[in-house]
């Protein structure tokens, strides 16, 4: 839906809460209504947290309440863990406590096709628009916001940084936040919003455009509630901020999907692929590219151009890292004479059989040559961006001085990852070694790479792909 | 090179010896040198094996030779892990030996582009071949045949099975064993054979054919080295069993790295894509593409059509099972009328919010209502062949009863996908909990999966591309 005339959205300041209550609080662990209040307890938001139960005095060392009403002075922002049945009394409770925004974690409206269902969507949206509250939801998640201190799972890592994320599904959000911070990628807020009765796709992509820490953006979207709108808050936003979007239900079977989901009617996938596309905004086809992509934007460095400087693993993969390269339009450049010169002293014994990608099987596997030759390759104006596979990390450790190789060598990639100027990835898949040393290795490597903010991938094939798309776009943008 | 005219090639009498030398052992462990010695010994081989050092009295064990002449009776079979130097002398001995088959690890010949070592190739060529020793490799990994308890890593799993693989690439042959088995496969022989001097591709295609253990057969391959009679062996092979082939070099990049990899000449990509289609094999583009459809082929069972039957995950997760499928050319067909009627009674709340693919967040997650309502979809004529996400697994140990539903919710999962007389593929990624019970539950599900040969997938993508690809190639194949 639109705003209501003259009401301007100031989506940060409803954010940005003074106090929060949680309707249908539980003491039952694992349960949505125990999970909104142990997460904002965990997560040390500073204002009052209100549980709300009539059956419970107390939930994690707050008191709880009877019912909204029952608190004393106002709540700014009220999450609703209630059934669909038990909604209306609480817009109620909040139309008293002068409420500013509700958070429907509940479900069972609309996106189950059934009448009565949809009629009390309805009459929810009639009276929170009535008092002038704005909802999120319902059959959502809800907001990850780790700068002020909220989110809506005590497991999930409350990393801050430079992506804001809007999601129609919650395990989506879920997942974005969990795998994104597992590479490296912070986040300014991921909001889930389900069904999208008040506040919707276009809403959040206007804040997160405006939004000065949130410097590159991803949706996950399954319904457009007004396409004009939506494109035109698409355009204005991938106008000042890359916008990597993945669209459920793009499908005959996935429109349906979405549907059961959160009610959403999806439209044509070939009207959708053209007009995302003409908005500038990139679009992408799974959940793992948008994931991908986002980890490029936040984290790669600056491209200028497709010329890639590989480290291609061991043999057949080297072979692979170039097939695969060259298919995403990168473009494996051959080394200069002056890089194959100062490799003779580098690698006195195989320089002659160094090639790009470097072939990390016919350097001493285990010691930091492939370091040195990447280096190498890495600081010519030669190539424009790098690919590195370090897996050759890993073998370090089963020598004897292995620790303190792997340690340096490690230090030395970030360093090369974060100041050489050219955007780099890494790709580092699991340890197939049974050697727990070498397993965790692997481990330790990944986690000190995503501390560092470097652009990390599991395998070539995700790595190629999303580096090609990645200069792709940066290039069109470039040439604007 | 063709065969020799007459001379028959019975490559299982070859891979068949009664004894094997390896020259140029080792004590340095994690050398190859050390490493054929000590896999033989670990496996189990039954004949003798002979390690040959000068420096070396014993070596786990065994006695060890000053050279292969001063070997008592014949060697069947010599593995070579000396420098490229000490090959000529290696080659008299093993003539002395009776030796019918050499395997060389040694590398730097012709991959290296020096006109010397090219001439030492071609003049080992000319003295094997004078003498009638065949010879697989140089620069390569050998020969895993577990059945015969030969290997060339003692880390490599030894699991027998349906599938065998030729591959150029030794880094390669260890993936394809490593992950191929963590993935419920088991290998006739996988051969890993460098640069072809002598035993090709077509060879070991040829042999793969005829082998009745061999059901699968998976390639990998950087250069042909006569394409006239590679073309007929593949046909022959494809005309018979499956056959997956991923092409190293496909791209001019590729090619150079080919070329420096096992000294393959490799072809146009447009010239090999028809040829290998026309040849009704199946050609893939990523090792992990290769691994995917050797699961499918060894374990996914029969397929009749394209109509799946999912269970997807939740939320997003099954609005985007829904889209991947379709795209992958599968037909997610609406539940008929009797299975949403007989869902009444297994979950009565939600029966009617219930479609395919099933959303597992509207079901109670962690209970085994998941299972009952996908052996519902499985068991109904309106579905070929059955996709599931056996996530929600996880989230069963976290309950009381949790370890108790999660054993009975595997095996039932295992006979679902074992016994259903449809094609059944099932998707397992990571935990991404922080909770060490879930992890754990993870591994032990992958685990008890793979013992069972059940055909299992790291994420959704690769399950559908996969699983699109296995129904197509089946009804190409059964509409001859």
């Amino acid at each position: 839906m639109d705003q209501e005339p003259g009401a301007a959205l100031d989506l940060e300041e409803l954010l940005t809460p003074a106090s929060i209550a949680v309707v249908g609080a539980s003491a039952k662990k694992e349960s949505q209504g125990h999970e909104y209040v142990q997460t904002l307890v965990e997560a040390g938001f500073p204002g009052p947290i209100y549980p709300v139960n009539p059956k419970l005095d107390e939930l994690l060392g707050l008191k709880c309440y009877p019912d909204l009403k029952a608190i004393p002075g106002d709540v700014d922002f009220v999450i609703s863990a209630v059934p669909a049945d038990a909604t209306l009394e609480l817009v109620d409770g909040a139309i008293a406590k002068k409420a500013k925004l509700i958070h429907f974690f509940t479900a069972r409206f609309s996106e189950t096709g059934r009448e009565d269902a949809a009629q009390l969507e309805a009459e929810l949206i009639r009276r929170t628009r009535e008092a002038g509250i704005r909802v999120i939801g319902p059959n959502c998640m809800g907001v990850h916001y780790p700068k002020n201190k909220i989110s809506f799972d005590p497991v999930l890592p409350r990393n801050i940084g430079n992506v804001g994320v809007l999601s129609q599904s919650g395990s989506h959000a879920f997942r974005i936040i969990g795998r994104g911070v597992e590479r490296g990628v912070g986040f300014t807020k991921v909001i889930s919003y389900g069904n999208a009765m008040d506040l919707n796709e276009a809403d959040f992509l206007e804040h997160f455009a405006q939004d000065p820490d949130t410097e590159v953006i991803g949706a996950y979207i399954e319904g457009i509630r007004d396409g004009r709108r939506f494109l035109r808050a698409l355009r204005a936003a991938a106008s000042v901020k890359p916008v990597v979007v993945l669209k459920g239900g793009r499908t005959t079977a996935g429109r349906s999907a979405a549907a059961s989901h959160t009610a959403s009617l999806a439209s044509q996938a070939a009207v959708w692929h053209a007009a995302v596309r003409q908005a500038g905004a990139l679009e992408v086809s799974s959940l793992n590219d948008l994931i991908d992509m986002l980890v490029a934007f936040a984290n790669a460095g600056p491209a200028a151009g497709p010329r890639v400087a590989i480290l291609g693993g061991a043999g057949g993969e080297m072979v692979e890292s170039a097939d695969i390269c060259n298919e995403a339009g990168l473009d494996v450049a051959p080394l200069p004479p002056e890089v194959r010169e100062s490799l003779k002293e580098i690698v006195p014994k195989t320089w002659d059989w160094i090639s790009n990608p470097i072939d990390g099987s016919i350097l001493e596997w285990g010691r930091p040559q492939a370091l040195h030759v990447l280096q190498t390759l890495a600081a010519s104006p030669a190539y424009d961006v790098v690919l590195a596979n370090v897996r050759w990390l890993e073998f370090m450790v089963a020598r004897d001085d292995g620790e303190t190789v792997f340690q340096e060598t490690l230090g030395q990639l970030k360093s090369l990852a974060k100041n050489n100027g050219k955007a780099t990835m890494f790709v580092l898949g699991d340890s197939e070694s049974p050697d727990e040393r070498r397993r965790r290795a692997v481990v330790v490597a990944r986690h000190a790479f995503a501390e560092a903010g470097v652009a990390l991938y599991p395998d070539i094939e995700r790595a190629a792909r999303t580096l090609g798309r990645y200069v792709r776009y940066l290039e069109e943008r470039g040439a604007e």
